[in-house]
């Protein structure tokens, strides 16, 4: 199973000793604590300790930490023979991506007299970004060498803060939970990236690109702390107060909707109405993805189970028979899926955000409107043009996203990357020692 | 493998959709948000961001709906195949409770002008009621078919709601873990329900009831973070300040000490003193479950680990000497042993709670008598009163948790709801569809 | 597999309740609650009950209490036949060695009227003194009876409140996240034990000694839980306000830096440059160890990357090249290679921790100094003498760890604690009930 092309003693660690060389030179030069964790300027003002922002965003951003390194990592152990590769490929290309995406977004998102100021609020967007990548990592699973993912990463997360500062910044568009600039551009990225990198041969694989009944367990860990989570997710950079609040409690019920629809559809959509673990791993999470944009909003309990319930019916339906179309006719090899869970719940999401923001209204908003919708609040925007800007930022985002795909997937082409040939995908034992001292469960018993 | 009677492929759709459509019904006509998750109502008062209770209650929230989703799903996967089942419908039946706990609970815990105003408090109160119903289902676990548990639900949940209503609301009593209203009246709810479905020919699926090596180690998983996060339970909604606080490290101590006691009985009633997984898995727990009522209560460290000494003791003594005896003589079958972890360690919490009240003084509590005793406190009763009350709310609890598992058993008799016989019970091919194509460890490694 | 030497029918229920007992007793006569947890004390004051202390320290506290429970227990399971012991004897040692710290700690750490007062911020420290305990676990793991390591942590607990007495408060030493304290001393204090309890004949369990396929997944559960949860473990007892904040992100940096270049030492240094998974499940780990000191220290972002990338290489090199010869030489037998994990990237953090504060200025910390070195603040010793205070901390935790597992290694080697032979070392059949009755999944799928 040792293959030169494949063979990662040289590529892997150069690529990982020169990027995080540059990562650290470059924090060496631009980083800095901003106030609330740089001693000297925390204490220069009188306030009260429990007033730093740590208090108020850190668990959140401790259950966001949780649904990069345990949800998308265990999410993605469901094949029976890529446990490793799942779990270890997704920590390797988060620990990168976290760190680049702190200097691409502060470089974005605005620099303080030539310096990146971080503190919790950046390190949640960071873990955000990272999702994106994470997600992008789901569509090409089990076709790429870490270098590849690594390349992929470094070009996806610089794309990201664009595309986020576009909207965010320069339109002045709503997405706390990034529906847009996290699902759908991670997963039209990812989608894209897949298709350039098309395997007709990919059927040579096909034996280990399936579950075994261990494997879907260790998934549901995923899972179960994507779901959980996801409240924490969606509200963890808004507003503080009823913002942060009424976001975590929309999500919650947008996902318990999506959760039975999830499995209603599962039993209907099978011939002997046995449910499909991979709906269950996947599409029981779209009520978090399709809540991301509207979910600070005052969407209501109520708007937030009918959006759950639809993304949940949608998301089955794009596995069931949506996913089988696009590779065959469209060539994109989605080994995880993520056009059904990421990609249309995304779009679902950005589609009700616009609508949600263009029937906004100060009597329902009261004073909460310069906190959900400033432009809207300060008399810049009307509230349907901020719904137009909503609609438009999907656009923007769905362009960058492919193009951005298209010209990255060519360059992750280069034969130089180390990728695994058509009849050795989805496979631990290329990148990985797997041990060959197996002792099975009945023969450890035997020996009693 | 499939079955005319166990198919789910219209049961389940049917059940789910109707009962989806219900609730967004119910709750766009009946829920609204509180003032600390409206916009507008949150910010037209005169306070500071940080005040809204999501910061304060929200990490609890987050822990508790850990022990729900991971806790009790992974716990019950030590079947060796019925870890899909254990899981998934852990999954389905929680997203269902958590939705009508919202209602059924704000119905009975009061009405504003005819709406049920919702935030993290009620979300936490949601997430107990579904526990206890999650408490039934580990006693029916493996003979029921996922229509019946969502039956049982609907009405376990509207019992659940009655009987917190007498206790908390007309009797005054205090149980802010739920020794009483979520342990004892789930786990003899859940014993009711199974003697009523006593199915003779049970031992035709013994052979699956039993565990293997990794399933007990994914148990082990869920074990692990209802022990960790059982103090963030029982202090989630206690009074702010002292009593969360004194709360939180009071089960944990109980924890510790239980966890000793575990382990000593474990090896002392095992002939060869080797540890049963089964005891170390459950009874380690108790201590949580017996802390649920007087927690709260100054009941000092040593007292809390006194009480968690004795609750893992009767919990493995249950396990090992009475379960036995429930099954044969009484026609029991406790599938998860609930009546060990959570029906007399619960007896035992509510007994603690009855006497923990009767001794308090004014002494012992000062002015936070209000907090933890608040008839007592503004002289409605005196201490042995309430000691009374919380007696009696025992009674209480267990006859309307045995009238209504009693009822409900009957319902869920009726035979439309596509239970397994008595042949194909504990395992998940009848309700999903389980991968065929094996590659044993063995064979993954002879390949190369 | 059952022998009279190891059978622990009478032995564990003895020390476990003898062990209790003692507990509860002095629990009784020493402990109380404090100000925070006290029903009076705290309602005796004028504040606000957001002020508790609860609120800015629980959460941290359960980060750090999963990565006790979870993160250690999982971590160890990486053995193929080993982990009901890994999970099980984990938690049963950290559950008697929090109650026990909290009375050396209390001891030690100042008295209120012969009282030791209790809150979260006792809770903390006795879970990371445990922590230490389960990291000489570590060292012996597969080699020992439960009894011994109960023996183990009797006295490892003592000793350790002992030095961290002598550091934090005769000394006045910084060591917020324990580089010292706690990786130092566990790893040294677990060498030296296991040297003492050197088994010549220990190639005669070789092939347990080893992962499988589904154990280093269980394995990864704890490390990635203990990635993700390190910036709270060396936040959780700084200063409130910019310390933890700013601890949190050093040390969220430390380890994104330290994870690439783990994956990039264990390419390089394998023939065929496949990744090891025993590098990626500890050596990744080692950034958060190294800014256990400095890390609430003014480190900088890219200083705490350049630690974390350090500590990494440092990591990957000991598991390849040192651990071999410290078998082969030194005779010291270290399961889990904690000399790698925790002793060497300990050093690097004490060192790093000396460094930084010897080069501290009020320029750089302004009147943030008195959080962060209350000494230098204080004008009672000036920074280059903290920083030798710190180097000379060090040296006494050597020393005391070294000494102290001298002599509790010999304890251990008393023939009365059911130790097993060196034929059935790493074998969980030897304390545990392990089914007999297996179900192959090949057969599992055969039946249908």
């Amino acid at each position: 199973m040792t293959d030169v092309a494949t063979n990662m003693r040289l590529k892997l660690p150069i690529i990982c000793f020169i990027l995080e060389i540059i990562l650290i030179i470059l924090f060496g030069v631009l980083v800095q604590y901003n106030e609330e964790t740089d001693a000297k300027e925390w204490h220069k003002k009188n306030h009260s300790d429990y007033e730093n922002d740590f208090y108020y965003r850190y668990p959140s951003f401790q259950d966001v930490h949780v649904m990069i390194f345990i949800g998308f990592g265990f999410l993605m152990t469901f094949l029976q023979r890529y446990g490793f590769s799942s779990v270890g490929f997704n920590f390797l290309i988060a620990a990168f991506s976290l760190q680049w995406a702190t200097l691409m977004q502060g470089f974005f998102h605005g620099m303080h007299g030539g310096k990146i100021h971080i503190g919790v609020e950046s390190m949640i967007n960071a873990d955000f970004c990272t999702g994106s990548v994470l997600i992008s990592f789901g569509a090409v699973l089990g076709k790429t060498s870490p270098v590849q993912l690594l390349v992929m990463a470094l070009f996806e997360v610089t794309l990201f803060a664009v595309n986020e500062f576009i909207l965010l910044t320069l339109l002045g568009t709503r997405d706390a939970g990034g529906s847009m600039t996290i699902h759908t551009f991670g997963a039209y990225f990812g989608l894209m990236v897949t298709r350039i990198l098309y395997r007709p041969n990919l059927d040579k694989s096909k034996h280990r690109n399936s579950s075994v009944y261990h494997s879907d367990l260790f998934a549901m860990i995923g899972t179960i702390y994507l779901w959980m989570f996801w409240p924490s997710f969606n509200s963890a950079i808004t507003a503080h107060g009823d913002d942060q609040h009424r976001t975590a409690m929309n999500t919650y019920y947008s996902l318990a909707a999506c959760t039975l629809s999830t499995y209603g559809m599962s039993a209907l959509t099978a011939h002997d109405g046995k449910l499909d673990m991979v709906h269950i791993q996947n599409a029981a999470l779209a009520g978090g993805v399709a809540a991301g944009t509207a979910g600070e909003m005052m969407l209501t309990p109520y708007g937030s189970m009918i959006v759950g319930f639809l993304a949940g019916i949608i998301s089955v339906l794009g596995f069931k028979y949506l996913s089988p179309i696009l590779e065959e006719k469209l060539k994109i090899q989605d080994t995880c899926g993520v056009h059904n869970l990421h990609g249309m719940p995304g779009i679902l999401g950005a589609i009700v955000g616009a609508v949600t923001a263009a029937v906004a209204t100060a009597d329902v908003y009261g004073d909460g409107m310069k906190d959900v919708f400033p432009d809207v609040a300060s008399g810049k925007v009307d509230a349907s043009y901020q719904g137009g800007i909503q609609a438009a930022s999907l656009a923007v985002t769905l362009g960058i996203a492919l193009l951005g795909g298209l010209i990255v997937g060519f360059i992750l082409k280069l034969p130089v990357f180390g990728a695994p040939s058509d009849t050795i995908c989805y496979e631990d034992n290329i990148y990985w020692e797997v041990s060959l001292t197996v002792v099975s469960e009945s023969s450890f018993l035997e020996s009693y």
